[in-house]
Formats: structure tokens, C-alpha cells, sequence
């Protein structure tokens, strides 16, 4: 089953947090689940915050990415247009909220759960949960954009 | 110079972001420069969101780690004493905040600068910015925490 990262553009798909085309980044990979999104993670035994615990950068990390990748899926969505037809939605993050509720154990598989508050014009909200088995140990709010023309490769610094 | 993560001890000195002893880590270095807290940090050409712009994962996790550190050090200066003295102060995030301003370009150091905005009890509240250049191109805001006894390595799962 494709993801939602798979449909981005060769281009745009060198995301440390994301991009398949990147060989050392994560490769997070969200798909709908219903109204959910959803996307599913085992950190490596040097994602560590102290030992025993997950790091709160990656953590916030893999929270980003499946924002920006439900905002693109969403934004699909709000155009009754699947996610393999043009022109293609790609999302940056303007801000985002994480609160880390409960240290989050290194070793088993994290789950990440997003759902869509809003979609206003180029600007989507996303909530994203972060569990472990049955226990949410992080929360995020991400606001994302469209990626504005001025971040293209031909506008690279 | 030691920088604040220099002080942690060895048992705590794992953080992917910021940990002496996580080979596979990020390595951020933090200093007091009078009242500003200054870190500094060249990324790796695979820490990209997309061909030519720094990813936001790891901006995040830069000011995260800089603020923790920070959260130490401004613990040790608010009880007038030296951070080689015991206890150790080792604060973790509790919530965290990120504005990307403007996209942050791949390539030149970044410098992150961060101002202590209160110290009470077990909590400091920091304010990092994130420039290139002149240009600042993201701010947080990071809710530190003293770490909890129950995150120590015996309580780890």
C-alpha cells in the first residue's frame, strides 16, 4: 500500500523525517485508517533521551512529518481528488505544539494517530498522538502550509 | 570550554541531541555568552526537508536540547553554584513550541541563542532562537522540567 509520503514528488522527497529518497533519514510512511492517520515507528537503540527513554527530538520529529504528510492527504481529500493526480500537495510546517506527557519507553513500536481539525485555503491544522501499547505519551498540534514557490529547488540558496 | 552538557553525568549523557556519550549523535554544545545561551551547529547534508532547506525535525530538536541544557545551567546560577557541584541538574521537556519564521537554508552553522524567561522550583521556561547569519529563521519556546526519579536508569522498562 502506497503512503502518503510516496506520492510526493521526486523532488521533494529527500526528508530527513520522511523522504523515501533519503538513505539516512527515518522513512516515516502515514496512511488513513478511516478518518485516522496513521503511521508506525521503531526508533533505533541510539534514539535516546536517557537510557531507557525515547528521544523528545525524534519524538517531535516523527509528530512533524506525519502532520505535513496528513495535511497533504487531507488536502487531497478536500478536493475529492486522489493523491496520484496533479497538481501535488506538499506541506511545510509553520509551527507545531508538542507535549510530552509521559516518558516514552525506547524499544517497543510507537504509533502515531492524526486527525485533521481544519483545512482553510493552504493552511491545515492536525492533531497528532503519539502512544505505546494503550498509552498516549506524547501530543502535538501541527500547523502546516503549502510549500510556498520561494522553497523550490530553482530558489535554493 | 565545558559546555553545559559536559556537566551531565555519564549515566545521563546518552541524548541523541546532545549526549558526549551517543556515538551516532547530534553533539550539541551549549555556553553561556554573558546572559545568552549559544550553541552551534552545521548540519549534515542528510538532515534536508528538501534539496536545499535544513529539516524541521531537526531544528526542533536543536532548540530542544539547547533549551534543556539551558534549563541546567540557569538551575545551577539561580542556587549561586557551580556546575561541577552536586546534586546534578538535568532537566527534560515537558512541552515545547516552534515557530518556523522562514526556511532555514542547508549549509552554513546555525547559532541558537537562548534567554532564561523564569526558573521556579522544578520548572525553567526558555525562549531559543535559531539564526543563520543575521536572520533569525525559527523561535521556541521550551518548558523544561527537573528530571523525574522514575526515569532514572533503575526505572527504566
Amino acid at each position: 500500500m502506497k503512503a502518503f509520503q510516496d506520492y510526493y514528488p521526486d523532488e521533494l522527497a529527500h526528508c530527513f523525517g520522511c523522504g523515501r529518497l533519503n538513505e539516512q533519514g527515518h522513512h516515516l510512511r502515514s496512511f488513513w485508517v478511516g478518518e485516522t492517520a496513521e503511521a508506525r515507528f521503531t526508533p533505533e537503540p541510539f534514539h535516546i533521551a536517557i537510557p531507557g527513554w525515547v528521544n523528545g527530538g525524534l519524538i517531535t520529529s516523527l509528530i512533524d512529518c506525519h502532520g505535513t504528510g496528513m495535511a497533504a492527504a487531507a488536502a487531497y481529500r478536500a478536493e475529492g481528488r486522489e493523491m496520484d493526480t496533479l497538481p501535488p500537495h506538499r506541506f511545510v510546517t509553520a509551527s507545531l505544539r508538542v507535549d510530552y506527557l509521559r516518558p516514552t519507553p525506547l524499544g517497543p513500536e510507537l504509533v502515531l494517530r492524526g486527525h485533521v481539525r481544519s483545512v482553510t485555503g493552504r493552511k491545515v491544522v492536525v492533531e497528532v498522538t503519539l502512544s505505546v501499547g494503550e498509552e498516549v505519551t506524547a501530543r502535538g498540534e501541527v500547523v502546516a502550509v503549502e510549500m510556498p514557490n520561494s522553497m523550490r529547488t530553482s530558489s535554493a540558496p
